[in-house]
């Protein structure tokens, strides 16, 4: 079964709450922030040997696509979807599915953002195994992230009952889906041990999927037929790019997940996280005594400092006192500044620099 | 009398606390720090037209003539004094003491740093009359500055007796000069309405200093008098420098006015203000209506910040997310942040940026 496996790693995403580092032209995605390897790189890593970047199609804007394939040599020129602008998960999904469906009629694929962090890259592909064997019986799979706290930035998804033990695994019948909960829900969502975190990882065949956006996103569907039909043909990316004037933007949790009849979850701990915000991706990272955090190649002199995230930029120095939980990323033409628990709030300072015509550092 | 009327500009400081703007190659009195002119400029045009150009004394380390006269381009070649390295007030006097005599035995001087504000220069020229016409006594003046506030970073000159109206100025003896004091030694001079913080500007006669120099610090004067010898002479410079390796480092302060005899005070109230760190700079300027100020010319975006100062470079965005009382200052190659209630140490982090082998950044 494994060779019609592929992966579908959707990398159009912009990465706005990780500016400055984060920009248009080089989003999270495609940035070391944690290692020496890229998000994108080590995203497709850790599917090997399960899914060989043969089988990985990424889905992203075109102005990325040299950069894509300079950092993922062995994918395939062919594997690279280029998708004309984003419309949200659904359309990017059915894009994939529609160019799958070309390739392999049998293919089952998996979904998984091209920035998140998974520590466990082992337990991560017996889960998708244990989804794919689920997906044959016209499952749509999703993998459940055991919540670590009661996290309200997050969408959840409650269990109902079981599916059996797959693949070594217990799996379930999805319950529903919640939309970003409340602190208390959040809390009572995490005390009943039936609550997981919706990280937007995907598994399902690309059939099984292609009949749900067609029963659930009719308007998306349409669409895409013609997408289809002009697939391998000159007018490819003319009919696509038409296509895409017209979608309308929808995720698929909302288009799809929460309406869907046959909706299983395979709950997994395998140090699972979305890198969301400056402060978070700090929390991953062991600090010094001091609780403070250093990125980048730059020079950095702290005076009284703790508990402190700081990138700094070759041929510059940061000199911080007295700074007692902030994010500092100093990049050589932007530097953001914030108390870590305003990290979340770095977006709207992004939308601000469009408004006030400082775009050009975006 | 005026035309014996001379200033000493002590233009040799290096303005740590405002760093990083304020760099060894260019000090706090080079730079605009609150307007278009310079601190230096400012120091020279409000001494106008009491002390013309011709009769300014600049006194800083060679390194930075070129800089003071393109600054300054009415002071004549030979009213700039090279100190050969630092060695406290007493010697920079001393060495402007010995060239004054040289030029006009009748000299009266008028000691200014060349980094201070003062928003009243008719007032401060009014009291500099007066304390030259006391000067003529064989007084040794200072400026009392009347206490803004119980500040502990300052001396205090303590007033005695009378010494009447002067230029229209009430003018006092000194009972005695107070070193900082702490926060409530600092309020009670305060209330008692007889104590002046020492803004470091002095007012005597070349020959009358010379003299208590002589009698007060006489292994200064023992070296004081070669570089007298010299001066005009082909080994002036020569002479100086080696002058300068021998004599002790000591302050006008603690080396005369403390110990003699005659001292007197003119107590002013004329906008006076050390612009001693970032903050304090700060609160010089009229901010927005969130109490922030911005200052330089790159670019900013602020989003629920509150009185914070932000210095910014051309070609560079600061973005601030959540900021409450904080000092930015952003240059092209080093950046501080602060929180203004720690301002004063970054002294500290110049003295560290120094040991970890980063004087680069000075």
């Amino acid at each position: 079964m494994n060779e019609h496996l592929y992966a579908v790693i959707m990398a159009g995403g912009i990465g706005t709450r990780l500016w400055p580092r984060s920009r248009s032209a080089k989003p999270k995605q495609f940035l070391d922030l944690l290692g020496p390897r890229t998000m994108l790189q080590e995203t497709i890593d850790r599917l090997d040997p399960l899914i060989p970047a043969d089988r990985v199609l990424v889905v992203a804007s075109e102005e990325h696509a040299a950069m894509i394939h300079a950092q993922v040599p062995a994918l395939p020129r062919e594997n690279f979807l280029a998708e004309p602008g984003p419309r949200g998960t659904a359309p990017c999904i059915g894009l994939a599915a529609v160019a799958l469906l070309e390739r392999d009629p049998a293919a089952t694929m998996a979904v998984c953002p091209a920035d998140h962090l998974i520590t466990d890259p082992a337990g991560f592909r017996q889960a998708l195994e244990a989804a794919a064997a689920l997906a044959q019986k016209e499952y749509l799979v999703t993998l459940g992230i055991t919540p670590g706290y009661a996290h309200t930035g997050f969408g959840y998804i409650q269990r109902g009952p079981s599916l059996g033990e797959v693949n070594g695994l217990p799996t379930f019948l999805v319950q529903r889906f919640a939309e970003k909960p409340d602190a208390a829900t959040a809390q009572r969502f995490v005390d009943s041990q039936e609550y997981y975190w919706n990280g937007g990882i995907f598994i399902w065949r690309a059939a099984t999927i292609m009949g749900e956006i067609a029963r659930l996103l009719p308007d998306l569907y349409a669409e895409l037929q013609p997408v289809a039909g002009a697939w391998h043909s000159p007018r490819q990316r003319e009919v696509l790019s038409a296509a895409w004037e017209r979608v309308p933007r929808t995720t698929i949790d909302y288009g799809v997940m929460e309406k869907a009849a046959l909706v299983a979850v395979v709950p997994v701990d395998i140090g699972w996280d979305d890198v969301g915000n400056w402060a978070t991706l700090s929390g991953l990272v062991k600090g010094d005594p001091q609780g403070n955090v250093f990125h980048g190649d730059g020079d950095r002199l702290l005076l009284e400092t703790t508990d402190t995230y700081l990138y700094t930029s070759a041929g510059r120095l940061v000199a911080a006192v007295g700074l007692e939980g902030f994010v500092v990323v100093d990049t050589p033409d932007a530097l953001l500044i914030c108390p870590k628990d305003r990290a979340q709030e770095v977006r709207e300072a992004v939308e601000r620099l469009r408004a006030d015509g400082l775009a050009g550092y975006l």
